[in-house]
């Protein structure tokens, strides 16, 4: 932590500052400057609230050297996470589809889906049980009678589920079923439902959320952590920006600094990042490239009638093309798809 | 809602989406034009996810006509709802504070904050007991403890509550202090939070996602009217841009789009929308100014020892001053401060 | 400036940024701590690249302690700015009123202008020669024309011209017309037009660019101040957010800061703010309010008939009673409206 | 164009806004719905201003339907633009890269830059003569005396010249040297500098505004195409968004759409897009996989002595391995790179 001074600041004004950083328990380090004086300070900067010191007399400004955030971080754990489920393993070096529709609908559909994935070499399938929907009009998911479905799927075909969790009192009923939990976007700082995935022994999908920042999402992360549950796997699905040509704006570029910040793996869900159908494949083969550790993607029997964000699904055919094109690219990458 | 057809689109073409109106039990409207076809349609078109029309072949774009938010709109309810407590009543023509502390951090603090706010007139006290903080190692707040503290508060002062919910286990204990039930900026889509306070007999006060347009705001003041509680206060608490001057960015302008699509009263929180205790006054002049109908504010004791948001806290003799300036101009304004 | 190490950094790394710091003929000042060292710089820094030390290894990141802008600071500069015309003056304790059609459009339509002005005791008319157009298929200004029809309404009602250059070859043609000289938002980092007005006698209308951050934006004023023209009046406008329930997304909070960091006056623009005449008064009232130092507005006698953003324009009705609003607000505020 | 009534429109309302159509020359088409009714307009629309019927009584909404571009649009023009140069071609099929420094220091680098890259097979550099910097306080690069250098490196070497205009000054000497004229970021919506080059015999490759829609966009790509120069490559480089882990939020999400709307080719700049160099290679390798048609890139002979952007600039090193790593990427997309 730095505290600049202001280039007109008193030496009263520094002596104040100083006695703060005193106060808190912590260490001031004045150094002067031709223009004005900074302060280093050392010592546990995690409790204090940096914007505290900034609005004492002749203070410029407060900046913050270290990161909040310390489970999730490479500085601390330097090799990277490999989540490792019955069937899979999601980390570097592989690439781990996740596919399957939006909401499950109905046992048949969720069957015909399981069973085409394992035919294609795909361990893991995705299906919302519980709904997150921005109208209180629309379809919000089948609840229990949808679990017991992906429950069945996977006792019949031996795929793994990925589901979503809205809300703690539906957790045990969700990491039953589960072999990933996944907490969406809108929830991603939902602290209460972090704290409640932190205890429980399925790994989490965790989306970013609409407007976070890469630190936010870490910070996210860190709460899952911080109460023992280490198997986070990162989802990046599109963030919220000006620009209108697609449903999000989906950002690839965010991949590099996570895995230089994080030892988590990173998927990558270009199915909301993009909301078209028709821009899914280009942004899943862009998503290997740029060096993500898997894919979070819908798939649907019958796109179009869909009960829900078919308009972003895939149908099989188009699925399996856009999975051979991955093989392909995964060779030179040194990648393998799983 | 309306088709627009590609200028190249075939007979064929225009004949498949009319068919997959039909199909959806929706009227289709073809409305030839010099260089393309639009094609409008009518019936109940809430039920239908508008992009599985987009993406069938000919198929230029697609346009929503009807906003999906009824009980919300203005359209629906043309008089403007007031919400009305014990002590005071939120909407136009008055200007409603509500002040307080971000965090419960002991009983004198907030008894001397009340006893504050009732001699300057002020009815609504702010406080939280449950915090929702970006760190997991950070003050989250004193829990069942805080909320003892407010509820004390209540009893000896006479002043009214707004305290934040951040999840269904800690509804009922909320509810019974409460006057006023604060959903946070991070819980706008939290849906089963929505849905468990549109049973509530209290009011709710709704701040802003972060990155929430103005449309999924009023949608998620549908999820708590749809449930039975109309009393919903809008409440603007700085958006998430580009811009880095300011913690977040104050969108006063949502207010007059908000008041001409939405009967409901809508607040400000200039504390948390600049992030700084110096940029308070300016912005909670502007928000009378734009036509808000009030104000939450934090205030505390001693700002420099907060255990949260210290740096955003006016002072109370700061306050006092605002407090009057507000005054001053609510009078030409035709509002009445309370 | 500030070099923070890398928790793992070897001394060697921690040399090796030591000697980089000397031979950029700067002073490193290292900062060992009980996680990690930090290196404070000394000296001219304005003249490097920050980002080259960001890549050395074992650098974690860079912190830039200095603003990189001098003469528009307030740090150098205590004093407020005055900007001085012939019948008024620009800066805190007025508040100045430019109002006029966005284009010229004809002679008959800014006499009548003009003349409605003066008799309401507005001293500066705003109207655009040149227009700055997305698209090559409108209206694009009247051009020299237009120019002569401002220079004769000057001399006919004695009121002030503020007009838009858009290019260096008009920059004599604009200058001989106008007292003020606008520069757009497209144009706010053009540093060509930057340079050209830097040494011209007229004061200068910097509109803040679309997606500029305050100190971007102050240091395209720096460029203008730089060439020796100190008279510069900022002015917000609306920047680009995800926001879309107006043209842009007004951003009053920025009134403040500016005020904080540099003496220059700012205005604010609630006409390209919004985009629609019906959300303009608010936010004008806002804007004096928040303290900005008056108001950039579009009027027009016929805006439904206008050539270009009619949308946004009051009729003069509508401007009349928006002033005798801003002359009751403006006195509890200690401003007089010129 | 279509005109949403409110559903509380009296029949006066919809016969004044029928009337007002007919005004402005176009044909008005009633669609009355069971809650609302709505007017579809035919006729030359790009006449009008939208928000003109907007602020009619009675008025709702109003929905553009035909996008402003026709140039640039492939509705318009279905196949494929190539911009056709000396030693190579731009366009679908081939993934053509366009290296070098970010500005001309000296000769002896940009020579040994040029020759570097022929022998790697590239056959087009970048680098600045004239340089857009934030502050009138850093390099602004050589003028004239770099555009020498660039014009013996091209006739030593052969290679082919990218190179910005930033002003209609030196529109001459630029063109007179440059294989590809290079508009920059804060020039995209510099019409007059637009507007100059849409007279050129030279292509111009337009780099998209910091947020700039994909509309906008293309609407400067019309711009130039207007003027009668229709080879215009677009150049994707990063937008403003709240996102701070990088420089700028690399869009690799707009190439779908771009495509799809329209058929000029489209490249991506990995270097400002991220701003450092350790994370310019996944990029790069994300834009081929994604479908751009190639990349304009930073290199620099010695990346930490460099005047300006040294920190995102690849050295020649890294660069081979980056380019050996695109050509064995490009094989399986069916794309050969040049």
């Amino acid at each position: 932590m730095l505290v600049v001074m202001h280039s007109h600041a008193t030496p009263q004004q520094i002596e104040q500052v100083v006695a703060a950083i005193r106060r808190m328990g912590l260490t001031p380090h004045p150094l002067p400057g031709p223009t004005r004086t900074a302060i280093g300070i050392t010592g546990n900067i995690s409790v204090i609230d940096p914007r505290t010191l900034e609005v004492l007399p002749g203070v410029l400004e407060l900046i913050r050297v270290t990161k909040p955030y310390k489970l999730a971080s490479r500085e601390m754990h330097e090799a990277d996470t490999y989540v490792r489920l019955p069937y899979t393993t999601i980390g570097p070096g592989t690439f781990t589809i996740i596919a399957g529709p939006c909401a499950v609908e109905n046992e048949e559909m969720i069957l015909r889906t399981a069973e085409f994935l394992r035919q294609q070499g795909v361990n893991l399938m995705r299906g919302g049980a519980f709904k997150p929907r921005s109208s209180p009009y629309t379809f919000q998911g089948l609840g229990q009678a949808g679990l017991d479905i992906l429950a069945r799927a996977r006792q019949r075909t031996g795929i793994g589920i990925v589901t979503e969790l809205m809300d703690t009192e539906n957790a045990d009923a969700v990491q039953s079923v589960a072999d990933i939990i996944q907490i969406g976007t809108r929830n991603m700082q939902n602290f209460s439902l972090l704290r409640r995935v932190s205890h429980s022994s399925k790994p989490v999908l965790l989306k970013r959320g609409m407007a976070a920042t890469l630190e936010e999402w870490l910070m996210a992360a860190e709460y899952v952590m911080a109460g023992g549950n280490y198997n986070v796997v990162l989802c990046e699905r599109g963030v919220r920006t000006f620009s209108d040509h697609s449903r999000n704006t989906l950002d690839l570029s965010v991949i590099p600094p996570a895995k230089h910040l994080s030892h988590l793996p990173i998927l990558v869900d270009p199915s909301h990042g993009t909301g078209k159908r028709d821009y899914v494949p280009a942004m899943a083969l862009a998503a290997l490239a740029a060096g993500a550790d898997g894919l979070l993607i819908e798939i649907h029997p019958d796109p179009d009638h869909a009960l829900s964000d078919g308009a972003q699904s895939l149908n099989f055919e188009s699925f399996r093309c856009l999975l051979s094109a991955l093989h392909r690219l995964a060779e030179p990458l040194g990648k393998t798809i799983n």
